[in-house]
């Protein structure tokens, strides 16, 4: 009986690389939250200290700066698949780089001046190993809200359920969403994200619900329906609940509360977690292994 | 020699005010998080415990939420003011009432369904006394960014001084900003609102800066020339420094960096707080008093 | 009628400075958080953009790093006495320095190992003027928590009031305290620090509460009755509400709750500012004037 | 070629649970921060949104504050396998129930009085399957630093890599640590997790490091060699950068920095995770499945 060092990995957490586009007076910027981890034979630097085969999470940084000039960012993907594949090739220890990316929209206000937009971010997860690339898409951060069409009744009771069952509430999450592509060449990156958004907002607006569950179940197949290149997508989804306010104790007469007012809560919120898959999709391998927040 | 109950003030911070209005199958929806404070004569809650003359935090929440519905939310500004008011009918011993409001906006994705806008939070303070009234429109959170036009030089330099002098730098700030209307009544909150805005980014925009403080103080020329009926403006401005990475040391032939890769800083920040105030302006009482972020 | 330039300032918030004294082989740790700000005649800076007036924001941060070593950190006061004297003599323009100071705790594990304490936040304001300074001590994240002997009963009711009176609550509070100094040459800052933090605390713990207003005043007294050469102090406390978590309706015989099972809530909560001053305080002058989080 | 539900749960998180002891006058506090899940055969809810086997998940809220009362809180282990064991019991769809339990600890003011003690949380996440259950036992938000015996040298370099080696260095993390014990009954929660905390603290503070990893390790094989209950250990362990400052472009004649004055930076920041078990470790089965942050 001994100990062994187990799975692991290292790498740069956070880098906030901000791309200026100059080429011409109307500037384009991209504004990025980059992340990296090397996984593979590293056993020396946790058991002896020795250094030699770890490329530093600073170089990892450094050269998540320098590939935003050096290659560019067309997309998000594009760019980590580069970032990530550089990294293999700078470490050989390493059988895989993971590429971390999340993607802070800017509204233009002319030639060189942009507003932040706010909302949703936009995210990926590549993992690039010596044979092939795994490639998530994603989304977070986007708050979408139904003011009606929702219910959740005829659920199970024990006798700590005090719950009452409604034909109308606020449905409202703050969505997360993460989807696998098959392919890593040939893909626009950028049409692609695009429509996924579009279908996730389009489905959720046009879905009566049940339960938060069987929207995300409903989100989750119009994606796959509309884009055969997607294997999978896995959804985290708060239940951001809307009490509605109860006015029964207050001595206004007349003062009625028929969905109107309502109190947005904090804590504790429903968590719902779930993936929709094709049936013959390919195996994930590790694309799913390190990345927090999914089933 | 004794000690002595000085200023104080008391109330309900960020209740979650969520307004969806049902009248139609096209529903709309107000987005709030309201504060309010009463200040007056309280000392006997303070010193002996006699609650007799406070008006519970709890009860200033309710009111909050009934108001959502029996006055409505035509404009955070009009709310607050009703909402203040009532509470000063509410609490004799209270010589004013301030009534804190952020509204986060919602874009429309269907008749009932919504998506939350992200970005820039329009805020108000309105502080309501018994003889009159004073409203502070504002934003705040409102990222903007140029990407070049910005110097910063010719300032002072001693023994601790080690930054250079540069003619294209970026130039990016979150901005907080409050204008004080002289008017209570007659005021299209949100038509001046959205002027206000408009005004602000192209100014940001249209102007070549030496410093944000000049930025800052155009800002607020133009924002007073536009509306007369704004007294004078403040601006609470984190420079959100973004640093030019520094490839020099990198052995990549043909890298460099004419203003195109940045790494946004988080920590420490420069912070610019300025007024601009017609010289005629009227006083502005206690408006101001409890406004955190403000000089 | 023209605009004109109202009250301003500048300067670098949030330098993250850290210093380990290491003149023998069991090293010393202090940690801080610093913010500048200068006040004066800035008005080129932000009328014309000329800075010749103007100490960057990148040198008052320089300063504070080199006064670490320079002048060392007896104590927060004391460096930022150090640091404010510093800023004015470098920048001729300015007429006040505004050092803020916050210094997370660490405890001893070794000769050079530390463990972060967490809890309670130490302070420090210091306005360094021309001819005179003023010191504010403070702390903030004190988060304290009576069981019972807290009741909030006899308040002023209307229409809009559900809350019931009760005999015993829960009371807690996150508190940021900040007290004034009369002297700013002699005082042990260390002792003094130390010996108004055990006061509130055993004020808090020894004091029958009829509303969380009376608390904080009588916590104020003891400070002032205790330490002559403190003037005033001010607090900001919110009413962190832990509500019983109602049991009635769950089918479980026996299950009841005699104040034992809480919900602790975030939003909203009760907000009590107050302040407690000698009545022969000498004037705070502008002290308080930039101070956030106080009335 | 169809699509199907994936793996997926749910369940209420953040639930703000604080538990009063009053058995005596000398009170008792434990403030936990609960998450409940449950994963099994919840197709319908999903497909056809018929609820008929879905527990509530303000039920599971419900239960977890009834569990603070009817089972107890001796320690938060033993109360995730109560309130898990229940929630399976309740739910017969459900195959697991996943609990997870953050503990605030406090200290004694008085016989009813508490001070918020800040610094690490206790955790545990406790998975309860029909036939067994896995306890996870773990601690976050321990920041600790060793101001020297730290360096970093003789890594890998490419032309990227611009940091210099280093043979004295600050070495600081802010420790996400869980590890897995192979029983479930009989262990003594609190002394096992008391026991883990100092091993980790004492190792922390005795070894020499030349590298995060290396130490990690060494915490890791520590813990495992002296609690033979315990199969692995895992770390989440971000490098939190102190950068020494640089003087040398100051002006100030004898200005030096011998390891004495840094910058602790945000952003980006190393993040080494990595996982020491014993290699006759029985199987985990999916007690890592939805655990963020680890690998």
């Amino acid at each position: 009986m001994a100990n062994k060092l187990g799975v692991n990995q290292y790498g740069k957490a956070e880098s906030r690389v901000v791309r200026i586009v100059r080429d011409t007076a109307r500037h384009e910027i991209r504004d990025l939250n980059v992340s990296t981890s090397l996984r593979g034979d590293f056993e020396d630097a946790h058991i002896t200290g020795d250094q030699a085969a770890v490329l530093p999470t600073d170089t990892q940084k450094n050269t998540a700066f320098a590939y935003a000039k050096l290659h560019g960012i067309s997309s998000i993907e594009d760019y980590a698949l580069a970032l990530g594949r550089r990294l293999l090739e700078a470490c050989p220890a390493a059988s895989d780089a993971q590429v971390r990316v999340e993607e802070y929209a800017w509204d233009r206000l002319g030639d060189h001046s942009f507003v932040r937009r706010g909302g949703a971010v936009r995210t990926c997860v590549v993992t690039v190993g010596r044979e092939d690339a795994v490639v998530l898409s994603g989304i977070s951060d986007l708050v979408v809200l139904n003011s009606t069409d929702s219910e959740f009744r005829g659920f199970l009771k024990d006798e700590f359920t005090t719950l009452p069952e409604t034909d109308d509430r606020v449905l409202a999450t703050s969505l997360v969403a993460k989807w696998r592509h098959t392919a890593v060449e040939g893909v626009d990156w950028n049409a692609s994200h695009a429509a996924v958004l579009q279908t996730l907002l389009d489905t959720f607006a046009g879905t009566y619900s049940r339960a938060l569950q069987e929207t995300l179940h409903a989100m989750g197949c119009a994606v796959l329906d509309d884009q055969e290149e997607i294997a999978e997508i896995r959804f985290s989804a708060p239940n951001k609940h809307h009490f509605l306010v109860d006015f029964s104790g207050f001595q206004v007469e007349g003062l009625t509360n028929d969905g109107e007012v309502f109190i947005a809560a904090d804590r504790p919120y429903g968590l719902i977690e779930a993936q929709v898959t094709r049936d013959d999709a390919p195996p994930a391998d590790d694309a799913w292994l390190h990345v927090p927040g999914f089933c």
